[in-house]
């Protein structure tokens, strides 16, 4: 039996799979590391600790097989919009900024607030928000003069790692077009964007397709890993398109709706769909196919929040702090009698693109209890994220299914949530590393394996599918415009609220 | 030495002490019991349980002293804008309606919105508020026909426990002026309003002075309490206006302040003072006092509401519930990081009359811990104060000081906290029960001990006080702006949140 690995290099970890030519998992392991988060809204991780997890995780992966030949490739998947400055021998001058550092929140508003922004948008399909590389860029200018002179070459995680692992310097079409500085409709660098950040398209790296193989593992690394140095990798893409691919999203019939630490609805289509508001995303995924949809921040990482500043430790019921979240919060009724959640902890991009948006309870009263305020946070969570899917139906796109991906669907009633708040079927699959699968996918298609991503629904394995209850859904009907309302008429209080944080460096207990 | 007694029939419990001649405390007792609350805004007490604990406070207090005969009268302080309905036996058919029952909300928006309600919150100084007697009775006659058809008399707590104790019935003018049926400008019922509530002068107790004394204690209760048959009563005057005797806050120069369970600003005057914006009350002490300032729900009830539903149990450093709250929000900086809580958990009077204000967190971020949350909560409720103060300020009373009273004093960082949002010296009067001595100075003077009551600043006793910190006044004055506009956008969703839960019954977990 031939194998391949699908390494995915998250925000919170790295994560890889080995599967057999079947789509079977073989072996599996993940390994965690810092994110650095500042007031400012520095968010940073250290380049050198993401390579050696990628590295301990192959190892732990390729321990599962005796022939090590019988592994045929190893693609990649990472998060996208993470950039870092090189100097000219490709050694690092900065850590890496995430796609959720806010530094650049100020260049994003002016070049949003001008006719050349709205120009950018439609040729790049990226949002004009401090997440893309070309408002992360105009930070650096103007904010890091001096790393700005220095670097001779930008790229992201997956490039850097590439680069370390092989000695290849290149960047997938996928990752290329989430930068913001890369034209979707002619498919190459954006001159426009290019000379508006300063930079010269040769301090980026070449672009080539998702499937591209290559080798040269270096030697030391091939001894640690415990892999043949003549080991196929493949380029891969961003996590987001991955994971369409992996949950066999593959056309409009269904969402792709992850809810990890962040959260994201993503539609493939065959056409790139740009929305005149600008509130969606349209990325590729290859040559022929368009990502279209909405990145939110607040995903799991404000039930993460919620457990560690509401939950009631010794009141809860079990040892697993997430379990205990949700068994507190199945104590509160459908709607958290009435209590309503802003989940915008992280600010948010999609749909409201405010990097300075916070988070609020609105409507406590003396009975609300701690279970309404955890079930309010869930469904605060799932509200933004349907406003999300509302923007994706503006611009045309009507699905019949949600397919749920992320640590979120651990909790049925989470899953339940969703299917409420969306009237919609949501389709649970129950394996859970869909940008891994994807991967795999990318590389069975580019070693021949499979001729169509359409084999991947056979990979998929089994789901578990959540309906909409009708009590439950006239309830959140009633509250959705509320929260609407109130998520529009608290804007204009954000940047006065994030401005005094900022400026009296909100710090952590 | 010669003693009186001074008994405070409060919201959640009944406080009674013992002083002699000096002012100093002999003894006390108190008594808790319990409040009953459903999400329509019913918020109800049993006056047979409040009737006992009376007798039980009494029969404590009196056990300190041999000579039962040197007690020289037991004078009354209740809490204000109680309603409760009697038969023509003087037999309860209702439970007793508390100040902070709501369901009147409907009646009162009705009336504050008409030229009427303009009149005759102008003659009685009431705000038109669910809290008012006559909102409540507007109410019961709508809502509840059948016992409005039945009853032959109306009164308040302290109306009804000195009935049972001793077949008096009357009402002093303090408890009075507050129900929304006494012309404050003639010092009688109010013709219109009696009106309007469709009730005859004959169905409420005549009306006494504060001072007036009498005897006629039933032998049955001489004998449980351990007292004369033959004591001397003073009908007393309603908690709040005997609190500003009790503190010394007894002319324009003094605002005093109570953060009890519920919370108020209170100043008394020679001249009624009506506000334009009906945002003040303008109540009597007696003839030729009134007491002008603003009530507000949420004091203490929503520390109570933070300490069960925001502390972690495990975390708290000590037993006592209320002291880990304030340890625990210590660790967070002044200002909370930002974080705003308004603290409209119960509805709110003073500043905002809305009785379907409900609470709020703005400002959250994934920075914001526990301790940012308790703290909040802490500033939250001294901004809403702020604000009932700034509108004390605007009808011309400008104070020098700052007399803080209620269970808030207990905490050394809410007095600072205090001192530093209204950037004024507080004064705390180290000895706790004001509206008791505030009644045993009634006594004092009906007894003739004393002829003023200027002589109560000597039994004050020794007090505390807190000075601004400009470096915490500065922050302070960058939020508070924030706070009052969140306060103000807030409003409009109110009734739509109100309405949900209502109609959805919210229920406590």
């Amino acid at each position: 039996m031939d194998y391949v690995v699908g390494l995915d290099i998250g925000t919170t970890s790295t994560k890889g799979v080995l599967y057999d030519k079947t789509g079977l998992i073989i072996s599996q392991a993940h390994q965690g590391y810092p994110l650095y988060r500042e007031a400012n809204g520095l968010a940073e991780e250290d380049p050198e600790i993401i390579f050696q997890a990628v590295v301990t995780v192959l190892q732990t992966v390729f321990q599962a097989v005796k022939n090590k030949h019988a592994v045929r490739a190893i693609a990649f998947s990472s998060a996208n919009q993470s950039l870092m400055a090189l100097d000219q021998n490709r050694q690092p001058l900065t850590r890496l900024m995430t796609w959720n550092d806010t530094r650049a929140s100020k260049y994003a508003q002016q070049l949003k607030a001008s006719l050349l922004g709205a120009k950018i948008y439609e040729q790049t399909g990226t949002p004009l928000h401090p997440m893309s590389l070309l408002c992360k860029l105009l930070w650096l200018k103007e904010e890091r003069p001096q790393i700005f002179q220095q670097a001779r070459y930008y790229c992201g995680i997956k490039e850097y790692v590439l680069y370390r692992l092989c000695g290849v310097w290149q960047m997938d079409l996928s990752v290329a077009s989430c930068t913001g500085l890369f034209n979707i409709q002619q498919q190459q660098w954006d001159p426009t964007a290019l000379n508006l950040a300063k930079i010269e398209q040769n301090q980026l790296p070449p672009v080539v397709a998702a499937q591209t193989q290559f080798s040269g593992l270096k030697h030391q690394y091939a001894q640690i890993i415990g892999c043949p140095v003549d080991i196929t990798f493949v380029q891969g893409a961003f996590d987001g398109a991955l994971s369409n691919l992996g949950v066999g999203a593959l056309d409009e019939q269904s969402v792709a709706m992850t809810i990890g630490t962040s959260g994201a609805v993503r539609i493939l289509t065959k056409q790139p769909i740009i929305d005149s508001q600008q509130r969606l995303f349209c990325y590729l995924l290859d040559a022929t196919h368009y990502v279209v949809g909405g990145p939110v921040n607040n995903g799991g990482i404000v039930l993460q929040w919620a457990r560690d500043n509401l939950l009631d430790v010794q009141a809860a019921e079990t040892q697993d702090a997430y379990a205990s979240l949700m068994q507190v919060a199945a104590k509160a009724p459908v709607g958290a009698n009435g209590l309503l959640f802003l989940p915008f902890l992280n600010g948010e991009r999609a749909p409201l693109w405010n990097a300075q948006a916070r988070g609020s309870f609105v409507g406590l009263s003396a009975l609300h209890t701690r279970a309404d305020m955890i079930r309010a946070v869930l469904e605060g969570v799932v509200y933004n994220l349907y406003s999300v899917y509302q923007a994706v139906s503006e611009v045309g796109v009507t699905a019949q299914q949600i397919i749920l991906t992320g640590g979120f669907v651990q909790s049925h009633l989470g899953c339940q949530i969703v299917a409420d708040i969306f009237d919609q079927a949501v389709v649970v699959p129950l394996d859970f590393e869909s940008s891994c699968l994807g991967a795999a996918v990318l590389a069975m298609k580019s070693l021949g394996w499979i001729t169509d991503f359409s084999a991947v629904r056979k990979f998929v394995g089994p789901t578990k599918t959540y309906m909409p209850i009708q009590d439950h859904v006239a309830i959140y009907q009633e509250l959705l415009p509320i929260y609407q309302r109130l998520s529009a008429q608290l804007q204009s209080e954000y940047a006065d609220i994030a401005q005094f944080q900022i400026r009296h460096a909100l710090t952590s207990d």
